[in-house]
């Protein structure tokens, strides 16, 4: 799948996969809505109480910004179908109260009803994206 | 959640996440379909046309075997209807023509129509879980 076409995948879905390792290597793996604007991907941690290991995701950034999201279509019936759009890059967290964050946040409330009453509490993560790839089983 | 229910919602999911992080620390993300035998989760490199990147998680088991694995349920118009479960483990290749690998397999088949007249050609892949743990938005 070309770039262009994986980013465009990607943009569209409802939900991706994040995941982070710390200094340790070790991976660790949560779900995120999300928003693209141009080759960044926002989130935002919000929609849970959160606990000491509900921010691993952040403390994984800090030690080691080398983050993968993915997106991919499952379908149990018909594996022809499957695909999925994976974005490699940086994490980093957007500085509160900036333009950035602003924008970040228009743009996951223009995308998730839920946020429109309800902003995102918790800090805003972007990720930098350096790569677009993805894959489907029907070329 | 506790252990035993993040362990048994896993289970019965159709499609997990696998998050690996070879020796450089960058994470890579699959999806992959998968069975749960007591506390390991089995996995077969199967569905695509080998290209050199599509066996990076294997590669990264070799440098660094701390895997993340995770299956979730998302709803667009019901949040409250979210949850996840996580199982963090170490991965490693099972040894061909063995009888852990025939039960592998037949976990897959039993499974997955798809693996039926068609067992997956590639490496079968043990993650042994150390720890099963999952949120839910509604306790």
């Amino acid at each position: 799948m070309k770039p262009a076409e994986a980013r465009r995948r990607f943009a569209l879905a409802r939900i991706a996969h994040l995941a982070t390792a710390g200094s340790a290597g070790r991976p660790h793996l949560v779900p995120i809505v999300f928003a693209v604007e141009g080759d960044t991907v926002y989130s935002a941690v919000d929609y849970k109480p959160k606990r000491t290991t509900a921010l691993r995701r952040l403390a994984n950034i800090a030690e080691n910004p080398s983050v993968a999201l993915l997106v991919d279509h499952y379908d149990d019936g018909d594996w022809d179908a499957l695909w999925w759009a994976r974005a490699d890059g940086t994490g980093r967290l957007v500085v509160p109260a900036t333009p950035e964050e602003r924008r970040a946040l228009d743009g996951l409330q223009q995308r998730y009803a839920q946020y429109l009453g309800r902003p995102p509490p918790g800090p805003v993560l972007a990720v930098d994206v350096s790569r677009w790839s993805g894959w489907a089983a029907r070329a």
